[in-house]
């Protein structure tokens, strides 16, 4: 299945001379280009909604600098969705493990940057949504520091936690496209300090851990300053339930408008989300706003600037595509105990090809404090270096 | 808009010399037609579910009868629904009420006799779908004893109250149909008695009820035997209630392997519709299912053989067609009013043609006791002799 929106052509050249001449880029098709419809991956978004006449400030930026768009991508449904099957326009292919899902719901950029079709690809990430599919599609991906970039033209889904993100086939690309979107150098960089999450790499799969660990050792080589510890003095799975609690009351409060005027059409799971997102008792989201207010204060205590946090990116692999739902949803919810503290926080996280399992790839992550995003791509420069 | 499923192009000739030579049908997209994908309204149901290779019952009976099929027609998704607005089919119009809905789930049926296309139509009734649309549309319907037809072949939705039903634009036809459905002869019939459901006509929007007097001053007088009484005495909305509680549960039931291998596209509200369904605690399906014993102990003493009862089909004539979700739901939770004690106590009830109201047509009912069906469908041609 081809990454891109079935029915676009979309071929907008770059300005010439600027940064990222003679690079191309798609963008997710939550992000506006003038005079095309934003789809949103939904087939009664794009049509109950005005053509954009403005492109989005990531769109324009990467325009001005230089770089090429070649074209829209399949994304889940107005984002909701880890996994990167959309029911309407198709699973895009994952060319580093055929048969199975791309990860989502940045699906068709993974997709497209992982089959060479572009350099560079848009993403949003508000629970995974770069980082899983950089996992799945063994690229590097980029969830940067929470309210940092201008998201305008971007469609939004629970914006205490909506991220404009990025993926490059190779850490040179990944740092020059970086440089653009956040403004700053991107020089290789060595961090100070690592921490090794246990309790991230107790949720992953034993295998996965395993074929990490040479990766972690580079990394230590790189950041010779290392110790374990916990990540999440509470339980992932605390944070975890608390993003899947305030993620869904904000999409359902971001859609609720549409769906109430044109009760549009979803894959159930999509529309069941919604639903229980308007469902949420009030002392859930009471509760789930303090385990936030615990992790924002847990993350800055642990990342001082210069440090970084190693974790799996995905406890596992890519799963086969056409998965039965039953099988989907623990699925989804193994994957969001190591997400969750992405939206929960707003910390910036690179994830990086980490290894294989079974031949197909698997992340591994860093995170560092707010506004440290430099700090993660360099170290994936000087990561590059170390034996 | 068609009353025909879109795609579909199908015509069977009825048995040459039956008791309905002459006559042409359509049946609702959740019958069976051997070698014809059933679509059930939904673009995910018949591409996973295999294509029949035997006719449905009721599609069987009419062809044998010499009744020629010529077309399936559009329902709402998998019979959820009672207005007729399909978000992947379309609306099917309705000619007596141009820019109105058709009402649903039977709308295509409903459409294509009143459009003339047909002379009769198989729909479903479980909650109200061959009634509201008869009702909206101007036509006679029936919604038979439940138990009464073989339902083999039907798309089941909540067998507790599932029916299979028609439409005709005469009593003449109607009956003719109805003979051979029911398997026994349709004379005219006199009811002995006649109440007036003064809960039913008090839920009624004022104007359908004054409107709809001349029609019952003629059912008096075809049984001058007349009393007002309320029908329901906990309350219809309490009645309304125990059937928005066991059908949704009933419908997750049927659909729920579906659902959950399939992860099939639904219209929002259709989606929500099974996920509450798959939601109501226990404690409320008991109070439920203790009130539809209640109701049925009610209906079974207020209607002894040879009397009738009277009621609006519903509340009002057809609504907009395109109105937004929110304005949706208090119209089908009204509707719902009137219809939930067909599907809850599972009495044979025919619509007939009230009255105008603003030009839009708005059915009465009649209501008697299980296994009386003849004795409705013969009070409808005794009535066309009443002035």
């Amino acid at each position: 299945m081809s990454p891109f929106v079935p029915g676009t052509d979309i071929r907008i050249e770059g300005r010439p001379g600027g940064p990222l001449a003679g690079l191309t880029f798609a963008a997710k098709d939550l992000f506006d280009v003038a005079g095309h419809p934003t789809g949103g991956g939904n087939p009664d978004w794009a049509r109950q909604n005005p053509i954009p006449t403005r492109h989005a400030w990531a769109v324009q930026a990467l325009l001005d600098a230089g770089c090429t768009l070649v074209g829209k991508t399949i994304t889940d449904e107005v984002s909701l969705g880890i996994l990167g099957e959309n029911a309407f326009e198709g699973t895009p292919v994952n060319p580093a493990a055929p048969g199975h899902v791309p990860g989502g719901s940045s699906s068709g950029s993974a997709s497209a940057v992982a089959q060479g079709l572009c350099d560079t690809a848009l993403g949003t990430d508000t629970g995974g949504s770069v980082r899983v599919p950089a996992s799945f599609c063994g690229l590097y991906g980029i969830r940067p520091t929470h309210g940092r970039l201008d998201l305008a033209g971007m469609l939004p889904q629970a914006p205490t936690s909506d991220t404009t993100g990025w993926f490059a086939r190779d850490a040179a690309t990944f740092a020059r496209v970086s440089a653009v979107l956040l403004g700053e150098e991107m020089p290789p960089a060595r961090p100070t300090r690592l921490i090794v999450a246990t309790d991230a790499f107790g949720i992953a799969d034993a295998e996965t851990a395993e074929a990490l660990g040479p990766m972690l050792d580079r990394l230590k080589r790189l950041v010779p300053d290392w110790r374990e510890e916990v990540m999440a003095p509470p339980g992932l799975a605390a944070w975890s339930r608390a993003q899947r609690t305030l993620q869904p009351v904000e999409a359902w409060e971001t859609f609720r408008p549409w769906v109430e005027r044109d009760n549009p059409r979803f894959a159930f799971n999509v529309a069941r989300g919604l639903v229980l997102g308007a469902m949420v008792p009030e002392a859930e989201r009471g509760w789930a706003a303090l385990t936030r207010r615990e992790a924002r204060g847990r993350l800055r205590g642990l990342l001082p600037p210069g440090t970084v946090l190693a974790l799996p990116t995905t406890p596992f692999p890519a799963p086969k595509a056409g998965l039965p739902l039953t099988e989907l949803e623990p699925i989804r919810a193994t994957i969001n105990l190591l997400c969750a503290q992405g939206g929960l926080a707003g910390h910036p996280q690179v994830s990086i090809p980490g290894a294989t399992v079974g031949g197909h790839p698997v992340g591994i992550s860093l995170i560092a404090a707010r506004g440290a995003d430099a700090l993660l791509v360099g170290a994936c420069l000087a990561l590059e270096e170390i034996a």
